[in-house]
């Protein structure tokens, strides 16, 4: 059994430092590399794409995981062994039922769709991109009836980044999360909107990056563990656990998107360095869904970043590293700036109160089209309508509507949304779970520290990886199951001391 | 035919892109990864180092390139097809040899050694290195024996980057090139030594940095298809055709180091981006030899880069980017500095003119060990005593003695220093045909242009990669073989104007 046991975990090394060189081939294309390397590096990375398939899907596997089922069911369910083997099986069993010809022809089209896409949006040409999405869409449908077992089209697509969720339940959550969410969008909305003409003023892209790196080091990101580099669309990825980077932006004309985005995935980082070390090399050695991850990421971005007691110690500092843009403005100011509330076209840019109607939208509209419900061509124009009566507010094009994010471009329609979402509800969660363990951590934050937070959620979370799924992680972490109670307490209070709420009481 | 060929053309392409992928990770080991990233590169490469060695020697390939022998008969020699059939069988031939067993305790090995050199060195410790360089060599012998056609031990070695040379021949260059070179240095040093303390004051990095990107985009480099980052031990690597990358290093107290190395590591790049484009994912997409790569590095560097015609039009500009160092400073000073002839410990650090004595020093020594003559334990000794005869001084201790390099730390004993003196050789000879075919060239370099040069360079070296060999690509070049003619005549006419020679005549 042990010699079996060191069979499958040096087939999983192999393939986890495969996926790794993979990583960094993304990695490089996203943040150094020269425009004439792309031919080439689009090559390369299905090369090792294809390699790491063949080595999951290897039989030999498949039967090493059969073999080791006595060992599995003789131990506890958390032991470390029992883990690998479970979550082992789980991704070879996904991993075979996808034909390798299928899976190639998915991510073939993917890749053309992406280049359209690329040339659709800025020319805000939907029309140009309608055939491609229409087979993504056929793609997807026959992408989840490899899944036998299912409720909903989209369970199984759902269940590649958060295992365990279905369609039903996430529509139930999200319509529970809307109706309380709806009454605090228009309270807000009916009041004059925040001013932050002081975040748009020009802010020296070198200082603005040091600035971010000083918070993240505080917050516990190790630098020997990982690094920063410029890139278009920020991301964490992680090589091993022992290197684990981030990816910035800066708008010199816009202190709020460097640094929120550096704190965001510190934070998707921080899970992944937390990791146990004895999972190296494992399956267990990741995250353990899209919304646990979106929580880590969120929690430190919004629920610490943008709180009060923060800038209570940060703000003076930022002053002395901008004297000349911040010397006049208030921490008051200050604080209403970056939380200010805005109903706006572009999800990525969101305040934390919108920024779920955006992801509900995109949701409802995935299963609207995996239904048959939805037709492609009709997707412009129904984004335009629902967007109207969520928001109020009209995108002049579709650049700015339906075209906005490169997701449904780049690989398959459904599952690729409601992490967002899950993860702003668990971020809340967790961080209520924090403070009722350790009621120091809002203190400590006033000082600039952050160890026993950090300390928290390393112990609760992140050293697990893969080995409980999101809902016994939720369960174990806050006793419960999840729950958007605490995400609306949070936004209430925080957002009732800088609006009238009054009229949104449901 | 046609179907076995594009068979061929798809493995070989396979293994060229997951090449890619392990210098991608080479490349971000020594530029940007955090140190904590160590021991899973390590492992990452050794995967993907297995993968192409399996892949490489797939018996498959075999068949292949025997079913295709008389395909590549009916072809002129010169041909492509032929080409590429005949390279991929001398490198077949050449990896099946050698066991994989054997393959990968010779590269765990080497990395054991270069762990221990980086200790060692230090430390000026050469017990310490000593047992792991007694292991190298039986290695090295071992890994000889596995090749029966050899009159020396050294000649497989040798063959591995400097194919088609043999032990003897690179004796009788090198002895014939000693003969001349040892009165040029004599009569040298018997000279008051140039004055280069304009090259030791301060220039801040970033000028530096900018000043050589802006050379080496006018003699061509495509920023394109490459770029330049910082590292300790400047390289040039190719992922692609289109992504030829060069990294240098900086030191703020020394002009010379940065500038020259970006315009040697250039040279190497512009050979592999000036490789034909059909060429790309073979085994003929790559320079031909260490030689030959080198000569063309030097021949940016050295020929090119430190020639007085060079500075005429470079050096208003460099006192412009370093007024308050340079304003000064007169040309001639500046070009007697730049080229400054100076008996020193480091071969690195060396001249054009010393530096192969270093170089023949090295290869002795290879000889010597291999041969059984040289014992290791003997080996700081007669270092020393050498150096004594050839330079005239005594390294101080062992750290600049034979601790300095770290290729037979790192890998093997033999084969791995005649490329620097061979490349030197015929930078001297190519740039000669070059002048000879082009008169214009010099003229063209005064006023700061390098197409010409270039352009020549393309179509008579770069573009054929690997389809002719170094003898060959000599011969086509040059109209003879290698000569050391043409590097003393070069040599003798530049150093000439800086010093007395008269007493060097032989």
């Amino acid at each position: 059994m042990e010699a079996k046991l060191a069979d499958l975990k040096n087939r999983l090394q192999e393939i986890y430092d495969l996926t790794a060189a993979a990583g960094l081939l993304y990695w490089d294309q996203s943040t150094y590399m020269p425009r004439g390397g792309a031919p080439a590096r689009a090559r390369q990375l299905a090369a090792l794409e294809r390699l790491t398939h063949e080595k999951f899907t290897d039989p030999a596997l498949g039967r090493l995981l059969d073999d080791l089922r006595p060992h599995e069911e003789s131990l506890p369910y958390e032991h470390d062994d029992a883990a690998l083997i479970r979550v082992t099986r789980r991704h070879y069993e996904r991993e075979t039922r996808v034909p390798v010809e299928f899976a190639a022809r998915m991510s073939s089209h993917a890749a053309e769709s992406y280049h359209a896409w690329t040339e659709a949006r800025p020319a805000n040409d939907f029309k140009r991109v309608q055939p491609y999405l229409e087979k993504t869409l056929d793609l997807s449908r026959e992408l989840a009836e490899f899944f036998p077992d299912k409720d909903h089209l989209a369970d199984p697509l759902i269940a590649y980044s958060d295992y365990g969720m279905q369609a039903e339940t996430v529509r139930a959550i999200f319509a529970d999360l809307r109706e309380r969410l709806v009454p605090l969008v228009q309270a807000i909305s009916a009041q004059p909107p925040a001013d932050d003409s002081c975040l748009r003023k020009t802010y020296p892209e070198d200082r603005q990056l040091a600035f971010g790196l000083e918070v993240i080091k505080r917050f516990g990101y190790d630098f020997e563990r990982g690094r920063q580099d410029k890139t278009h669309h920020p991301f964490a990825i992680k090589f091993s656990i022992g290197d684990v980077r981030i990816t910035t932006r800066v708008k010199e004309d816009f202190l709020g998107e460097a640094l929120f985005s550096t704190m965001h995935e510190s934070g998707h980082a921080m899970y992944e360095q937390g990791l146990a070390p004895g999972y190296e090399g494992t399956l267990l050695a990741r995250g353990t869904s899209s919304g646990v991850h979106e929580s880590q990421s969120r929690l430190w971005e919004n629920l610490v970043g943008r709180s009060r007691g923060f800038w209570e110690f940060f703000y003076p500092q930022l002053q002395m590293v901008f004297p000349d843009q911040l010397k006049d403005v208030s921490l008051d100011t200050f604080y209403r700036a970056i939380n200010k509330v805005e109903r706006s076209l572009i999800r990525t840019d969101a305040d934390e109160v919108t920024y779920n109607l955006h992801v509900m939208l995109r949701f409802d509209f995935e299963l609207a089209m995996l239904e048959g419900r939805l037709a492609i061509a009709d997707l412009p124009e129904a984004w335009h309508e629902r967007f109207k009566a969520d928001f109020g507010i009209t995108a002049p094009d579709d650049r700015d509507g339906v075209l906005q994010d490169v997701h449904w471009f780049s690989g398959r329609i459904g599952g690729v949304f409601q992490g967002y979402t899950l993860g702003n509800i668990l971020s809340a969660q967790f961080y209520e779970a924090a403070l009722a363990a350790q009621p120091s951590i809002p203190d400590e934050i006033r000082r600039g520290e952050f160890g026993t937070l950090h300390g928290w959620l390393k112990e609760a979370i992140y050293q697990h990886g893969r080995k409980f799924t999101a809902a016994e992680l939720t369960e174990r972490v806050t006793g419960g199951p999840l729950s958007v109670e605490p995400y609306i307490r949070y936004l209430k209070t925080k957002y009732g001391e800088l609006y009238d709420l009054s009229g949104a009481e449901a």
